[in-house]
């Protein structure tokens, strides 16, 4: 064999060549809800670093220590969920009592911080799993609840700590363990978003107009630093059923907002849409692209179930409050692996829920 | 202090004495279906084990082999939550095609047997968690689904495997640790459920007419081999709503069913629900309780997801098909821990969801 052909073909197996767009999926399958439930109170609760990056001071509330004075990480995970959800609560100007049902996930072994959490504020819990997805998984539940007419008030919460989360996935922080070039950073951080119906005292908050469930997709990717290009696939299946089955272009958006992509995870979706004929403008933003500055050392940016969560529920929904967005889609991504899966040799699979989301100035 | 005193409050202390019934949240909690949700198709796989249990005739498909010839458990129990899921759809006469999402559910890390089956399946996925209640939670939010008019076809189901399950939470079996004799079995099984609209075609099915949602309780147990004791109260929370709130008496069910309490979590409910002054007659019976012969050493009987989810989705539903069983209520319960949150010195917070089925011959 020629030299330049062997030469040629090693290129071609280079870790970052995009790959060939995966299979789209037909299935129609977006939600639409004619009830127009509303977000009418939210809250985001980070850590420090969090707070220091670009969109840091959107955030309503920074925890300067990571342990918040409790004895492990965990508990201080479960303390800053605790804290986004009575203060999503109390921002709707509702009490505790008022919320019919919780919906919640995060990213610990059985969903603890959850667990934990919605034990000790007493409101009946419907426990979801989407990995980073999670906000959009829980923004639709809930507004399938409240549109479907059986709850009026639903409260949806996620949170991530990079501690708790690299114990868990990677090493022990204690380890001082190497970060490859590629690897995201766990945003530690709670938020919550509080889904009610359509009252008329409620008219001036966003609502959730549509929803679609992801799909799982799996490009064969199995290094567990590596979760933007993991991710990219599922988003871009998502993005793709976003643009061809609502009858929106993606024009038709102030903002088009993906998870946690990150740098590399996001310029992949941009080639994977280009790809298939609907390239992306400078109205499609990364959540775990835009949260940490480049001197932040976070390499490829944010990651975990927080990253877009707090983000969604500090900067979008104000700029949503006050009609500078008119129109957004928000496309969460999550990876399913577990450290167990990788080992026994696995790759990792991935989904992206969307949610889009209108000002109260968009129509009625 | 006088000795016998002191003998008293020694006493008092004794493990399995009855503890005071817990709070009961006063929350109206109820999900009504009014457009009758059909379950049109349903399967359910069990290992060998189960088979010879003292329903095993009425499980649609059993495995002899536990790791059914693949490599590791964790890819067998993802190769019978794959059987059991396209099973259903085939009994549903129904294309995978026409299956518009899939909500589902099991106790690994991380949930990777439903996101791997559903990945290989390729449907919408909706991840839920709550534990050993997973079938009706996964229940309830497929009636949501379809009741609410987002979704024509819905298949709920979920997993769990001994092996796998011991590997995770307790030991692995080649350690050949000991059982204490309170402890339950995780069952090996899967099963699946097909929820659809009310098509004329369709209301020879049984219907899901209504579901509550679990209020996450915690009774200070935090014995990893004692689920039972730690799950009661949480049946009790939601029994107590469904008995109250619901209109209907604990005679108006042919069956009321929990999850996996086994004996003596069976025992503490039936305590915990006459000291509320709300008797359970012959009509209650506990999954855990049924699913194995006494001489098959399970001690305190079955547990794990699989537990119910395969003894409604054949038993149950087989009575319910043919009219034996006009109205059964159906409470799986789930415990919430995680190793991490037990080996960090917390109590295991458990929770129930409930879901009412009604046999197609009960009304219209």
């Amino acid at each position: 064999m020629p030299l330049f052909k062997s030469k040629e073909s090693k290129q071609s197996e280079t870790k970052f060549e995009f790959p060939e767009p995966p299979k789209i999926s037909p299935r129609q399958r977006v939600m639409r809800f004619f009830n127009t439930p509303r977000i009418v109170g939210r809250m985001s609760v980070v850590g420090e670093k969090e707070s220091k990056g670009p969109v840091g001071k959107y955030f309503q509330k920074c925890e300067t220590d990571d342990k918040m004075g409790e004895k492990t990480f965990e508990r201080a995970e479960i303390r800053m969920l605790d804290t986004a959800v009575r203060g999503a609560v109390r921002d709707a100007r509702k009490e505790i009592d008022d919320i019919d049902v919780m919906v919640s996930g995060d990213l610990l072994n059985q969903m603890t911080t959850s667990s934990y959490t919605a034990r000790d504020i007493g409101v009946p819990h419907i426990g979801i799993y989407g990995a980073c997805s999670t906000m959009t998984e829980g923004l639709m539940m809930s507004a399938v609840l409240v549109d479907g007419g059986y709850y009026e008030n639903v409260v949806c919460a996620a949170s991530s700590h990079f501690a708790t989360a690299e114990r868990q996935f990677r090493y022990p922080l204690e380890y001082g363990c190497q970060r490859p070039p590629y690897a995201q950073w766990t945003v530690t951080g709670a938020a919550a978003s509080v889904v009610s119906t359509n009252t008329k005292d409620n008219r001036r908050f966003p609502k959730i107009v549509m929803a679609i469930p992801g799909l799982i997709t799996d490009f064969g990717i199995n290094d567990l630093n590596n979760m933007g290009a993991a991710m990219a696939p599922a988003a871009m299946d998502t993005m793709f059923a976003l643009l061809t089955q609502t009858g929106y272009d993606s024009d038709d958006f102030d903002l088009i907002v993906t998870g946690d992509l990150g740098k590399l995870g996001s310029d992949i979706l941009r080639h994977l849409m280009d790809k298939r004929g609907l390239k992306l403008g400078q109205n499609y933003i990364d959540c775990g692209n835009i949260i940490y500055d480049v001197d932040q050392k976070c390499y490829q940016g944010g990651s975990g179930c927080a990253c877009s969560a707090t983000i969604f529920n500090s900067f979008i929904m104000d700029k949503l409050m006050n009609g500078e967005y008119k129109r957004i889609a928000y496309l969460a991504t999550g990876a399913l692996m577990s450290t167990q899966s990788c080992y026994q040799g696995e790759t990792i699979p991935c989904i992206s829920h969307a949610v889009v989301v209108e000002s109260p100035f968009n129509g009625e």
